[in-house]
């Protein structure tokens, strides 16, 4: 079996690897396809060394088809079509037993606290296994973890028929969660910078604008009778986006923190307080989100493939970075792994 | 009668004017008691000369009798006790549509954007009154408009029985917010730089806490057993208090913004994500909130006597302001305005 090892320094050896024999209540799955998220960019360019373990196997977007299974396993047999819900919860924090295990305290997240799926043979823990359907094919199973946290955010965002949403950056999150906002019967404006996504999210069909272009304050305003927006989307992780979302949302609105921020932005309470904003962190997604999101993927209703850039193999890891971090004609990244 | 004039650049000037008779679904009160608020001081300091009318009666916060109805009153009669929920919304803007009108998007607030309680005799707009039980006193019905403010403010935080609740700042509207918080079965910790208040504090049998003297965010870890708070009040207007706010709430905990900030503050939304924090503004209050304030207030659950400082007559109010702004042994300063 082959494996992409992360050494650090932004380096990355693809190479041979020993399968490793799933224990009782665990299983070897044999990745299909796995794809590239900010998050392995940010591994790769070195910030979260401390998390990691050399050399790190990435990856947390997968799909593939069962291998082996170890003792105690009875839910699923070899063959079986399925992804990842990559998180590894203690069960005994307070987060949770308050009913939170997908934020727990210490939580341990595979592919960046454990292994990962880019390799061709992944051993997990079946507690985190969800069958995908037949009529999901493998290349978009492997896009379920991402819109699994699309859904999260929206229902986190409790977006209704009707509603108007601004969904501030338009990567491979943003845009999943304009797809899933859209598909719950809101109304979307795209806010984007990139004149690639720009395009691709008007091709899509949602209304997109440049705020170095547009007055993207007045626009919403005018669009919704001088209210604001009912839902506020903050995907960019920038300073511009932080300022931007307490200025958009309606008396009342919401404002969903979905980026991670690497630093702290000035964000203006005292508009929240004026207008009685609510705002709420989203992080990663819980067994509903990714049922929700198999669902979705599983009904055609999306357009999965115009989100797929490129489907590299394993080897082109480092290239597929690259492009990435040029910021791009990109959106999703797959690597077929087996 | 005689009345506290503003006149720009912190002057007071206390002299005779003469009564407005009321309108068509106006009345005439006879002021008893009008507590000066931290809004006072800001108008005082010149900071809201843009939304007052020169020379400006201030004061929002009052008890009285109905001293005279205009034309159409048919609720109230002349000797009622009553207070004045200060908002006059224009009932046409999109908030108000949407059933938000005491955050209206052009409210007028009495005594702001028109003339106040700091003289002997005020015509309101009927819709304004609240009717005051007989076993409350008129110097603690002057309570409930900031009693009221912190009652919404429990509200919009959903607090709830057993919770753990941190108020930062205990100033009268965060001593308030702490006082209904217990009564609504939390338990409470006030975090405050003042000696007179946490001495205050204390008295009033809460825990209280100098951030100066001890780790607030190890304190309240080890006092929710590693989980966090339930609710976080930010009751600062200040940058410390800003940063504190995210670092205290369990995971899925709520902050509620209660202070009004003049700066952009920065703010911890990596926490906010992190541990899907929700967070909400609080301004003002509702119907809801003032009928539930003089509930309490006239329950005598409430040791409203100890948030009392002083009482002064009209003529004294500059000085009331210069005590408030040496930031001393003061919590509320009653006018006594008859």
């Amino acid at each position: 079996m082959r494996a992409a090892f992360y050494e650090g320094n932004e380096k990355i050896r693809v190479g041979e690897s020993v399968p490793v024999p799933p224990k009782a209540g665990e299983v070897q799955i044999k990745v299909s396809h796995a794809g590239i998220c900010g998050t392995d960019l940010h591994i790769f360019h070195g910030h979260m060394d401390k998390r990691v373990t050399f050399p790190q196997i990435m990856g947390h977007e997968m799909s593939g088809t069962i291998h082996a299974v170890g003792e105690g396993v009875i839910n699923y047999s070899v063959g079986d079509r399925v992804t990842v819900m990559p998180l590894d919860p203690c069960g005994k924090c307070p987060a949770c037993l308050a009913g939170h295990n997908h934020i727990c305290q210490c939580l341990k997240f595979l592919g960046i606290e454990t292994s990962g799926a880019f390799q061709s043979i992944w051993t997990v823990p079946a507690h985190t296994l969800h069958r995908l359907p037949d009529q999901l094919s493998l290349e978009h199973g492997a896009l379920v973890e991402p819109l699994a946290v699309a859904c999260h955010d929206i229902r986190i965002g409790e977006v209704k028929r009707g509603e108007s949403v601004v969904v501030i950056g338009s990567g491979p999150i943003g845009m999943l969660i304009a797809l899933v906002a859209k598909e719950a019967g809101a109304k979307v404006l795209i806010v984007e910078i990139n004149a690639y996504r720009l395009q691709l999210a008007r091709q899509l069909g949602f209304d997109a604008l440049n705020p170095i272009e547009e007055d993207i304050v007045k626009y919403v305003a005018q669009y919704t009778g001088g209210a604001g927006a009912d839902v506020v989307f903050e995907v960019t992780s920038s300073a511009a986006g932080a300022e931007m979302m307490t200025q958009l949302p309606r008396t009342r609105g919401r404002i969903v923190v979905v980026s991670i921020f690497n630093q702290l932005p000035k964000v203006d309470l005292h508009r929240i307080f004026w207008r009685e904003l609510k705002m709420a962190g989203a992080r990663v997604y819980e067994h509903e989100d990714f049922e929700k999101a198999i669902q979705l993927a599983a009904s055609g209703q999306l357009p999965l493939d115009s989100l797929v850039t490129e489907i590299y193999p394993l080897e082109r890891l480092e290239e597929g970075f690259r492009q990435m971090e040029s910021g791009g004609k990109i959106m999703k990244i797959l690597l077929s792994c087996s």
